[in-house]
């Protein structure tokens, strides 16, 4: 398989957007990309589109379809194609849109990734997401992400794998990001009592553990290395993009306070990629509940079982410390988590990290970077590696 | 790119299936389709799920990580992906798959559709269905599928393209060779006379116009071609997978009696394939309304624009009449029409006429199958090409 460069990114702003439509966010991040790229849009072969339920949440299937045409991409008949995976939807999208260039059928790919949840009320918004948990066994009964995830930090707190400051610590870290990205929902950092007074949401969880309800979209271009130097000065390589399953339902894995998928599709990118956890300069990890960082950062080796608590409290996460900085783009607590944005905009953070164009949040020297999708509760996880040039 | 087999298929039989969920649909497909590969289920890399709308339909969305999990593959934290593009959801997730196997990433892939549509209401199944064409243009107006394909066919035979026999001739064909398959909805011969005066559902069509709503999933396995001979005796080589997209809303196009999309991805298909229309010996076409299946062999190349009508209303595409075999299987109308299973039962149906296992409806001697999938109107086609060994 060939190797494959992103030569451009694009984002819009994430929050509650309601004067913006899912199209048109869609064709801001797009046209952002490709203008990073210095592409016009015909010079696009084929569009991935990671989108986890504009089906309900604008009662809009076929969105590939939709972006393609809006983009002026149908005017060429462009391949689109929507993938969806829980939260990990675009994580997924971003590595079928590599695969797709890697294998040599397509030459210039457009990964985009894209949600717009605030048309809804609360509790139709609640019960989308609430169907990436299974629905026979665990959302039709009441179960939701957030109770399963509140299960999950009762039992880290139970084995004294974390405590209940050191979960709340992760968005703290987060939120110390995001007033340094103007692109985040958050552009304020909060402090640690904040978060541990929060309204509950499902106990020991509260209202600042959970990621918010966003509109956002992002795009990425990807092509052939070896032709990355045509198009642009500044561009990264993508060194792995894998994946892995675990049940659907909670209740049927032998331990909660890990994710297997994590753990396998790390293993399987850091083989491909030749590198280790210690090699990562800068993570991207997926915090849609603040106890899930804790796991990610054990599940993705860069601390032992009961250790990645105590980074996030310490600072040690931050970008200016020295060690892997996680969530520099404020992660999904801060910078915002419309669902099928958030794993390329993880992308997007990187990229910009790799080629030193993360400004007042740039992790100085970063030569390796990692994102964590995750679909349901750790369902499906994509792990991805990317690597300055 | 490596050369691409088809080792095993299966497919559940279509129906109205109230006792069969959208998780067991899924097992059963999935199994025959292990088994006919003689394989075991951990022999399997990599699942590609076409799937429409199980987030509306059965409220779950991520029926990936949920075949994943209840085919025991999340045991061995296999890569599963969900794909969706309107009614072409099952054709681009066999595209998919093929691509992991040719890029030489994946060795042994499972692509499923499955759709489980019949727990809703009528309505509500309209409303989900009219979703795949513009939410904002078309389908918040009014506008429906079935009324824009009512639009077409008002067009086709006021310019003369075809006559409403010939366009209802498109069902008569399905019909006859939904008798000849015990796994259809429908398995009953119709006459023309039934087609034309069902009653209307958008004037010209009617509701024998009108594929069924299903429930069902089908199932292929894919390997590398120079593999294929390890485990079976009888495989056939995937010539061909390619996808184009057209505007999302009927109203930009130039044209509205034809498809370019169709016309786009067939140019590539037999391009890549190294064959022409003539060379197909057994075609399954998007039929979801009867005048789909007129534009679809023009716009395939297998007739002139204005001849097509005239095929089906002979017999010509009867799979015993000597000339291009069109929908043996009994089509979306006879076969049923589980909407992400449709793309995938068509390259089940092409792998038993090309192996020579298709009963009482096998094409004498059929070496070249072509099939394409359509979703909404016309906005996302997949036309892939299957060549017997």
């Amino acid at each position: 398989m060939r190797d494959v460069a992103i030569i451009g990114v694009g984002a819009t702003a994430f929050g509650e957007l309601w004067e913006k439509s899912f199209r048109s966010l869609g064709i801001e991040a797009g046209m952002k990309a490709i203008e990073d790229a210095n592409l016009s849009g015909d010079e696009i072969d084929a569009l991935y589109i990671g989108n986890m339920s504009a089906g309900r949440f604008i009662n809009q299937q076929h969105v590939d379809a939709l972006v393609a045409d809006y983009s002026g991409m149908a005017t060429n008949n462009v391949p689109a194609t929507r993938v969806e995976s829980g939260g990990a939807s675009g994580g997924v999208a971003f590595r079928e849109g590599v695969l797709a260039v890697a294998s040599g059928l397509h030459d210039m790919v457009l990964v985009g990734g894209a949600e717009k949840m605030t048309d809804l009320d609360d509790p139709a918004i609640g019960s989308i997401m609430d169907s990436t948990a299974d629905a026979e066994y665990e959302a039709g009964l009441g179960v939701t992400l957030a109770s399963n995830y509140a299960m999950i930090a009762r039992r880290m707190i139970h084995e004294g794998i974390a405590t209940r400051e050191e979960i709340a610590s992760v968005a703290v870290n987060s939120h110390f990001h995001g007033e340094l990205n103007p692109g985040a929902q958050f552009r304020r950092a909060v402090p640690l009592e904040t978060v541990l007074r929060s309204g509950p949401v499902a106990t020991p969880l509260g209202m600042f553990d959970c990621a918010p309800i966003s509109d956002g979209a992002a795009a990425v271009i990807l092509c052939p290395l070896e032709d990355a130097k045509e198009h642009v000065d500044r561009y990264v390589k993508v060194a792995a993009v894998a994946q892995a399953s675990d049940t659907l339902a909670l209740f049927q894995r032998d331990s909660i306070t890990e994710f297997r998928a994590t753990q396998a599709a790390a293993r399987r990118a850091y083989e491909a990629a030749g590198v280790t956890a210690a090699d990562i300069d800068v993570a991207e990890i997926h915090d849609d509940f603040s106890v899930a960082g804790v796991m990610a950062l054990q599940d993705l080796g860069m601390y032992a079982k009961g250790k990645a608590g105590a980074a996030f409290l310490n600072g040690e996460t931050h970008f200016d410390a020295g060690k892997t900085a996680v969530n520099t783009s404020g992660g999904l607590k801060a910078r915002g988590y419309p669902i099928g944005a958030a794993g390329v905009a993880q992308i997007v953070e990187l990229a910009e990290q790799l080629r030193g164009t993360a400004d007042k949040r740039q992790v100085k020297d970063a030569k390796h970077g990692l994102a964590q999708s995750v679909g349901g509760n750790g369902s499906a996880v994509t792990v991805s590696i990317l690597e300055a040039i």
